[in-house]
């Protein structure tokens, strides 16, 4: 019996979502420094943090953003793997004993119980700077400064590092210490929402210069980073948990989920996957 | 008594180099954000790793080789605080308890001992993140992506970090295993050397295009950069004393600045920071 049409399209885009996967791997994979190469002890470390695990969630998203503003996404690739290194070098440092002192992550042993946390460190200063080494790489110059620039403003104290700032700040300040809602949005918006926020620009960077279209694909990635750090909150059972149900969350989630699809919606079929991201994250939260 | 030319020419000289001074301190302070700027705390932090105290060696540097190339030395103000921004997030994260574990540089608390480790961390990230998006602010953008080449090959793992690497490693094999030559080497050229090679090669980027005047900077940094840790193991008596005495390391150090002068000299007059630079060096060996 022949597939409805249905299943053929979903199996179609899973197939090319797969197939964008596969190009992520094997990028990352090249773009790391060999084992083999001296010192080997970084190396190893950074590799480590990068390989075997995580879901490429944010390399997915620069992609399927270069495909839905008209771009080649293999063409993307390189500022694929400069936001994967910024997250992978953000979760190493964050995991050490003076942060969050995790000793597992995804069923792993964290870089610092494995190489030691003097080699951590180093590989997180690693890995940071080999993502603008690789940005530099784009061509033409024009683009690699227009990704740089995106990439360090999201990376830095108004993004990334200040959420991650102000999170540690509220936990030192101890659990008596009420979390109000402007402080959540302020720590989810930056520690997580605005480099995936930057992993859509930048796609979007490698397709096209239309303002417009850049305008989109920004509220679409600020949507679905905010959301992408509900839905955490949920499986955690923390943050936003804090201070609504459950209930409450997954509702934010959708309202967040329908506004990303909207800006996505925009780009036709093109948009496809940007929408298929949006619908992984709210499926996640049914599994 | 009027003075005599020499001493006269002297003043100049020290004039001129006290007015790059100036420039760098003005412009170090105005490219770190406000410590006012929310969140304050991860900005007081990288005020303090930068501010206050430093030679400002690497940012002189820059400005001294963007001259003798024929640039303009207030052009390279921006290349000059990457550099420093660069140099103070190694010295942040070198003194961490994982790593060297130090509670005072320069007569004040470490940046850790000061904010906490947690912010330390967080704040070297910062400065390193910092460094690249203010060379994506050069113009023009292929100007831009040279200085971002050579700073993040010489930071990386092949340069500053490859150094330190092999650093940590030979220390926590403990000091039964003999030190040789060519690790020493190794370690003292990259760890310290590259950096400053590159703030000579960053700084010419910023006056010419010329591959031989290029070239001729690049062997000037080269010689400088490993002469300035041969100082630095002269002072600490360690590192090169290990292998030597105190008069081969002297002699050494003397040979490369003979090395690193000779190469000053081609640019005639407008070489005459470098050589002040590389003079300063050799005198700091007899105070």
């Amino acid at each position: 019996m022949a597939p409805s049409s249905a299943n053929l399209l979903s199996s179609k885009t899973r197939k090319k979502t797969d197939s964008h996967l596969e190009l992520i791997e094997r990028e990352l994979e090249r773009r790391l420094p060999e084992a083999s190469a001296h010192p080997p002890e970084i190396h190893e470390a950074m590799r480590y943090a990068v390989l075997g695990t995580g879901k490429r969630f944010r390399p997915l998203v620069v992609l399927a953003a270069c495909e839905a503003v008209g771009g080649d996404p293999p063409k993307a690739l390189l500022a694929a793997c400069a936001v994967e290194f910024i997250h992978a070098y953000s979760l190493v440092h964050d995991d050490l004993p003076a942060l969050d002192n995790d000793e597992t992550r995804r069923g792993q042993p964290t870089c610092h119980r494995k190489f030691g946390e003097a080699l951590a460190i180093l590989a997180g200063d690693a890995l940071l700077t080999r993502s603008f080494q690789l940005l530099g790489e784009v061509k033409p110059a024009e683009t690699a400064v227009a990704l740089i620039k995106e990439l360090s403003e999201a990376a830095g104290t108004h993004g990334m590092i200040g959420g991650q700032v102000v999170d540690i700040l509220f936990a030192e300040k101890g659990s008596g210490q009420a979390l109000d809602l402007s402080t959540l949005d302020y720590i989810s918006r930056r520690k997580t929402g605005r480099l995936i926020q930057a992993s859509a620009v930048m796609g979007a960077l490698m397709g096209t210069n239309s303002p417009a279209k850049l305008t989109r694909i920004r509220r679409f990635g600020s949507a679905l980073g905010l959301a992408f750090q509900v839905v955490d909150d949920i499986m955690d059972n923390d943050g936003h948990l804090r201070l609504m149900s459950r209930e409450q969350a997954r509702e934010k989630v959708e309202g967040l989920i329908q506004e990303a699809k909207q800006e996505a919606a925009r780009f036709a079929s093109r948009g496809k996957r940007l929408l298929g991201l949006a619908n992984f994250l709210l499926d996640s939260l049914s599994t």
